[in-house]
């Protein structure tokens, strides 16, 4: 009956001293494990091992440690093993604050600005008012709804956009591909929440971008694959768009020398929009654990149909 | 019985615009103006004129465009000439968008990014929670008191320092100058917000930097007067402060070649973080003009004796 933990060593030391804090009765190991594969019950992971039906044969649970399970061959996981996606607060409460940080950073012209510190220039340029700067969130699950209800308080005009329906209070939304155009005409800052799945894959793209408003910006906080990196270029030098704030690449890390490391109208982060914190992810995993043992249904648990 | 403005003039047309729409009755001019300078009753200005005395005998008001007054000799304003400070909304407003911004974009290391950026790096960070980073405000006028009002949904352990006594629900007030040192020891983002005087300036000086905890981070959002720009640079050099956002300068426009321009862990803004929107401030104008004629209180009005 042990944990097993598969990823970041450095935080994987942090989850064992957590382990051993609140649930000493639980033997926790890192990767490749100190013991014998048969007693695994629950594997943390977020590229997961190869052969893990057969290497695993007691397995109970899943977990990704990302909000994500993109990275994951969900044919490869037992279909009766069930997949859950880490849905620990500070993963929420990280990216709020950071898409806050990028829809203000855009609103408030930050590439611009900062294009014109390398340049040494001085100049200022005339402040849009919220209420005329409207923003869209593109996926609704936790972090999309969360993020929207701090963004109420700074008066931006808001909207989201989900595939399936979604009732948000004080919040218009949008339903499934056919919604999508009048979503995007009504949107001066777009903002990708959206899980990564063949159906988001490449979303962010020229024709995407051509339904939005002349001089539109963009948030990437989803993953690399949901953006045509070369049609962002594109947009950006034609003037469709005005600017970007991405956290995610494709490939991760960007290679250095490549084309948006140095683009005048973006701004660049290397995946630290939000990450599982190890103190609030043990509570969960072990609560998870719980709820499973007591037949409950099981927050984050991972729809194979859906892929998320 | 006219209206006379005295600063940029591109956003002088807006107001005049404004004043045509709201007060036809009220004659508007830019400056030098068109008429008689004796039927000049109110002045919006940001440097006032020389002899403001002798030019304009029936002045009956002084509006500076901006919230600050400290760009006037108020020695120069007729002592029975109420001096008013602008305290329309959007200047609220774009005020506390920056301060979110700033503390946010200081919280979540986003100079480093931007370094890192340049050197086409990609390397993440461990995030540092809200509940960790304590935030403290200088100068608990108006603007600050509504920047800490927003700041509150991002969990950061607020306090705000002010020369007077203030109460604010939930936010931790420290008063008076005897109370500086303890504001400083817990407070890891500074963000200063201070009106311009004798008593200010220069106040963000190395002695005030020693009393930070190490690694605390700047905001300036006042005036650059209130910094000593030689004494930031060291601490930043030094490792005592991690980072700075700053909005103003000494001089502005700070000139090409200067060392802040260039200072890896300096984000600058051009003294965009807030403007005076025409369309509100004509409406306060002549709000504070018809209280002034019903003989009220007058909101904004500079008590000459503190400066502001």
């Amino acid at each position: 009956m042990s944990f097993l933990y598969k990823a970041n060593p450095v935080r994987g030391a942090e989850w064992g001293r957590h382990f051993a804090a609140l649930a000493p009765d639980i033997p926790f190991s890192l990767w490749p494990g100190d013991g014998d594969p048969k007693d695994v019950r629950w594997l943390a992971t977020w590229v997961p091992p190869e052969d893990i039906a057969g290497t695993f044969p007691n397995l109970e649970l899943v977990f990704s440690v990302g909000a994500g399970v993109d990275q994951f061959d969900l044919t490869k996981i037992p279909a009766h093993v069930p997949l859950v996606r880490m849905l620990e607060p500070n993963i929420a409460e990280s990216m709020v604050e950071y898409v806050c940080l990028a829809v203000l950073a855009l609103h408030r012209d930050l590439p611009l600005f900062f294009a014109q510190q390398r340049q040494e220039v001085w100049k200022e340029f005339q402040i849009t008012t919220a209420a005329r700067r409207r923003v869209g969130v593109m996926g609704l699950g936790q972090l999309g709804q969360a993020a929207l209800e701090r963004l109420k308080a700074f008066g931006f005009p808001l909207a989201g956009w989900n595939r399936s329906p979604r009732a948000i209070p004080g919040i218009e939304v949008f339903a499934g591909v056919e919604a999508l155009p009048a979503f995007l005409a009504r949107t001066d800052i777009l903002v990708c929440l959206l899980p990564l799945i063949d159906e988001t894959r490449g979303i962010l793209n020229a024709r995407l971008f051509a339904q939005l408003p002349d001089g539109a910006m963009l948030v990437n906080v989803g993953r690399g694959g949901h953006l045509v990196q070369e049609a962002l270029i594109a947009a950006l030098d034609s003037g469709k768009l005005a600017a970007a704030m991405l956290d995610v690449a494709d490939p991760e890390p960007l290679p250095a020398g490549h084309p948006l490391w140095r683009h005048d109208k973006v701004i660049l982060t290397p995946h630290v929009a939000s990450m599982t914190h190890p103190e609030t992810a043990v509570r969960f995993v072990l609560d998870t654990i719980a709820r499973h043992r007591r037949g409950e249904p099981l927050p984050g648990l991972v729809d194979r149909s859906r892929g998320y």
